[in-house]
């Protein structure tokens, strides 16, 4: 609106209730000293003028903005397209909602504007960042220590880097793989291929680690890298076929990849299961449900993770919560995974 | 991270760079009168310190923080679950990113949360935002105004209240609605019903008033209240399909609407077109596309209608653009929308 009504401020609500600008502040923020009689005279005032509080200048003494930055290091597009992260949300949100805690998506269209998130989240506006989705030698992780903010971290954020302090949620991808590729060991099938995450993520290294503990001598040609994404799937299944027409099992390296692994075969005339097993990662639904035949896969709690995060960061801010923290430092979580059976493998 | 390490300082980037603090002031805040021999000490300090500019003093100067907030007042599960928002913000992160503004997404779990939402935007974060989807009675307008910040919504945001000096960016619901009905008359149905979308937002009204525009004494059984949603599609067409076994043509208010009656009325043992013809509203993709048969709809260009609000908004922000208005306020912007016929009608 253009026409925005001028802002009451705080002289006009001491004038109103006839009290002093110090009353006003005092009850305004919450502090002590105040007559009930006069405190009811300022909040009646307060409700009259629609009075908002300065939060800019509140915060400077509580040092608290009550909000969280979020940041996906994605472009906004594949944030909305992929599940995950919106599963992921999910959980950051009932968390922070459950503590009156905002919610602030910072979304980008690209790592050249992650210079831009830096700034934001230097600038005062938020008590700490949720970072998921990095790839390798982003610069977020960097204007983030330097933002000064506390910060928890959706997946290992760097595995050569300086680990110490460090937060994360991670899921145990290397043994959640690991199962994935002994099941389909265990149907008979003996030239699994994998077709591999962004290799620029750790979820990703470590998927394709899991795969080669039980694969110890695999044709490095069963090994095709992928992106995570349905289209990456399916250029990686033609790949593969072309490669190796003889492959009998493929381990994607999450559900939405293995979606696009499942058309490819569909067309190429071949059946699943009983030419080609198939396992993803994630169970991501509807996808791994909706697939043709419904996926087995990897199953790992992306909303749980989301509410660990939160939990983990607002342990972080309380100050109360760091006394009870008898000489150590809360550390990083890593939940376990387990294999759902459907139809594809 | 816990072990944050201490932000750099203007002091120490001013002993390093071995000029006042003043000279680091002007430099980092874009000023001139510094000699270029100095200035290049003083960017190379701050790039070896990793120094970041206190936005909040700084925005105190500038009175802009480069950043502008987005609220959907929708639970943030429906914001991820429904692509019309997704495709919206889509246009808005264009816009905000081609100017170097931060879009900050708001979530929340609900019209409960909007008073925290309204604290946040009062508390000098953000300097304007951009509103889609209100309900009627939402607080949300009024805290805005509270908050004293400029806003551009998306969508006629209340059809009682003073409108004057609000900016809106909305499409001609009454006209695409008369269009999709006229659509269906022409086909030869007579017995054309109604699925409404939330009719505590304008889009649904202004929609359900340009069906009643060219169905003048339709039999009031034929409208059945619904909710935008695929859900509450299936709940409207069965109702639909109890009260008027006759039905012949169906104008559902969206395309998810429509996706959830074509589904009722598969089951119902009725062909699309031929038993009963349906358009939708939106021509959200790939819904449209893979509905089956494919959706008869009408088409919003709803990237474009983000692009505009984001573009609206920021021309309020700029002074420049505020004094080439002769005398005039900006206006609020109604699209145009077109009949897309595909199969099912």
């Amino acid at each position: 609106m253009t026409d925005t009504a001028p802002r009451p401020t705080l002289e006009a609500v001491a004038a109103r209730a006839g009290v002093s600008r110090a009353t006003v502040s005092r009850v305004v923020n919450g502090g002590d000293g105040v007559r009930e009689r006069l405190a009811e005279r300022v909040r009646k005032a307060v409700d009259e003028l629609g009075y908002v509080p300065n939060q800019a200048a509140r915060s400077l003494v509580t040092r608290r903005h009550d909000a969280i930055a979020v940041v996906v290091a994605e472009p906004e597009a594949r944030v909305f397209a992929d599940p995950f992260f919106a599963r992921q949300l999910r959980g950051i949100s009932k968390e922070l909602t459950a503590h009156d805690n905002q919610l602030v998506l910072l979304l980008t269209e690209g790592r050249d504007d992650h210079a831009r998130v830096g700034r934001y989240l230097a600038g005062g506006h938020v008590d700490g960042a949720l970072v998921f989705s990095l790839h390798l030698d982003d610069p977020l992780p960097k204007l983030i220590r330097s933002a000064g903010i506390p910060a928890v971290f959706g997946g290992r954020p760097d595995w050569n880097g300086d680990q110490r302090g460090v937060l994360y949620v991670d899921v145990d991808n290397r043994g959640g793989a690991r199962d994935a590729v002994r099941h389909l060991a265990g149907l008979g099938r003996s030239r699994i291929a994998h077709i591999t995450g962004a290799l620029d993520q750790t979820s990703a290294v470590d998927r394709l680690d899991g795969y080669r503990d039980v694969m110890v001598d695999a044709d490095p040609r069963l090994i095709v890298e992928s992106d995570f994404t349905p289209a990456g799937g399916e250029r990686a299944m033609r790949e593969l076929l072309a490669r190796r027409p003889d492959v009998d099992a493929v381990f994607a390296a999450n559900d939405l990849t293995a979606a696009g692994a499942l058309r490819v075969l569909r067309e190429s005339g071949r059946r699943v299961p009983d030419d080609v097993a198939v396992v993803g990662f994630d169970d991501i639904l509807p996808v791994a449900e909706q697939t043709e035949p419904p996926l087995t896969t990897v199953r790992q709690d992306i909303e749980e993770m989301g509410r660990l995060m939160a939990r983990l960061l607002l342990r972080e801010l309380d100050p109360r919560a760091a006394e009870e923290r008898v000489g150590g430092t809360p550390s990083s979580v890593v939940l376990p995974t387990t294999l759902v059976r459907r139809a594809s493998a």
